[in-house]
Formats: structure tokens, C-alpha cells, sequence
């Protein structure tokens, strides 16, 4: 299934649904020979993000990483929504749950499988490692005055 | 309440517990008098990100951002998990519900707020804007053969 999107100035928006049917969602890794995995969607493309690539994910009861991987320039970040799971860095093991956040640096060997009886749904963030060092607060620039709400909703 | 952490080489682990009850997290805006704003988590610190700032966040109904703002260097995203609301971007409204996934950038005068009857749960990402050109699965390194699952877990 395609994602919906929308797009303006200064901002995309992607609708998923709900994130109990991220099964319907099907990726190709062309580096796997094609191999078509479901519960799979990144929004790079989708939401032309130029900061982080993001991924929704969803392991059925029982499945795994069929390999442990590293990486070249990105921090990775697991967020996990719901289920039981395992997960992997180098010789260390977690148990990971609804609101366990994982952060990865570049070296760490990493491989995660569900462990539960219930889906294990998790989203995946990489950004450049050492990208943001500055306060993120500061960053902010508050308007004067109440907010402008506009009347309309765009339809997507 | 103190977000739970484990820390090693090359990861960091935050165990926020049942993302239903985010509203037991307090962060303090230095910024604004010190006030005080329930249902809001900053992991950055917690999990020594060097890429992205992440908040965890809960608006009961009827709650509505006061301000609007943009940003100088950071791209926003924001995941939303459950709910009901509205988000303008500029002179643009969209209606946000579980699985919407918006992108606003730096110059995007943005505010949100939920206009159902159960609570809107939502994470944000602060990334720099254009850090992250190049491919992310050509980032990737895979380790050959199989995972070698660690044995014993580690304790939170």
C-alpha cells in the first residue's frame, strides 16, 4: 500500500492509519535480491525529510533479524509502541517493551527479534551521528500573541 | 518522574513504561517562568543523542499549544500515536489522528491541539535540517552469518 501524503510550503504530512495494520505496508530491499518484507514503510521519500530517515516497523510473534548489522555514519533509534522483545548490541542484551527507546552509535553490532505473543511494533530513526550538538530549546523562535488558527482543513 | 536508563558502549536504553501514562512526566521550561508542563519527556540527555533531540508528550483534551513557533537550524517532525487534533502549518490546517507523520520546516509557523475527547500522544523530533543527504540503507553494514544472541539479559 502507498502512504498518503500532503504537501506545501514548509511542511509533508503522511498518513499511515492505524498502527495495529502496519502488515498492509510492504518493503523491497533491492540489497536482499528483492526480498519483499511486510510491516515495513520508511518516509524519507514520502515526508522529504532532509534531517532523519524514519521507518514504522511491525515483527509478527517469532520473527527476528536474520542478521546483526552495524553502521557507517548514522545513530540509530528504536522506538518500541508495543509487544515483547529482545534486542542485541554487541555482547549486551535488553528486554524492550512499550516505551523502551534504544540509542546506537555507528559501531554497535545490533539485531532485535520479538519475543512475545503479540506483534512487536517499533519505529526506526537514523540521523547523522554527532549532527546535534547544540541546545534544542534555543533552536525555538517564539511568535508574539495568541496562535492565527485557521478556519479550513485541508483535505487530504 | 525519572526516566529509567541503561547505559554501555556504543548504546543507551530509556524505559519510559506504558506510553498511556506519559502524563507522570513534568518538564520544567526555564524559558517561560519555570513553568511547569506535565506529560512532557526530553530524552536527549537520557539517552546521550548526538544526532536528534526526542520528546515523549501527552495533551489531555482540550489542550492546545499557547504558542506558535518556528525554528532557526532544526527540521521538526512529529509522529503522532493516538488521538485526535488539528495542526497548522502557515495559513494550513490538517486534521491529525494515530499515524500521521508531519514534516515542518525551519521557517513553518506551527502549532497543534487536540480537539477530541481522549488524549492526544504524540512524539517530536528535532534533527538539522539537511544533515542527512545520502542513502540510509547504503549506511548500513551487515555482520555475515548469524546473530550471536547474547545469552543473559541485563537488568534495567
Amino acid at each position: 500500500m502507498e502512504v498518503k501524503t500532503q504537501h506545501g510550503a514548509d511542511y509533508s504530512a503522511a498518513h499511515l492509519g492505524s498502527l495495529l495494520s502496519l502488515m498492509q505496508y510492504e518493503y523491497t530491499f533491492a540489497g536482499l535480491g528483492n526480498r519483499k518484507v511486510p510491516g515495513k514503510v520508511f518516509l524519507k521519500e514520502a515526508l522529504q525529510l532532509t534531517g532523519a530517515e524514519i521507518s514504522y516497523n511491525c515483527f509478527p510473534p517469532g520473527a527476528a533479524m536474520p542478521f546483526s548489522h552495524q553502521h557507517r555514519e548514522h545513530e540509530e533509534i528504536y522506538l518500541f509502541l508495543s509487544g515483547q522483545g529482545e534486542f542485541m548490541v554487541n555482547d549486551a542484551l535488553f528486554a524492550i517493551a512499550e516505551g523502551s527507546v534504544l540509542r546506537v552509535s555507528t559501531g554497535g553490532i545490533r539485531a532485535y527479534r520479538n519475543t512475545g505473543t503479540d506483534d512487536l511494533r517499533f519505529i526506526v530513526l537514523q540521523v547523522k551521528q554527532d549532527s546535534l550538538q547544540q541546545g534544542t530549546i534555543d533552536d525555538g523562535i517564539r511568535i508574539p500573541g495568541q496562535v492565527a488558527w485557521p478556519v479550513v482543513l485541508q483535505t487530504a
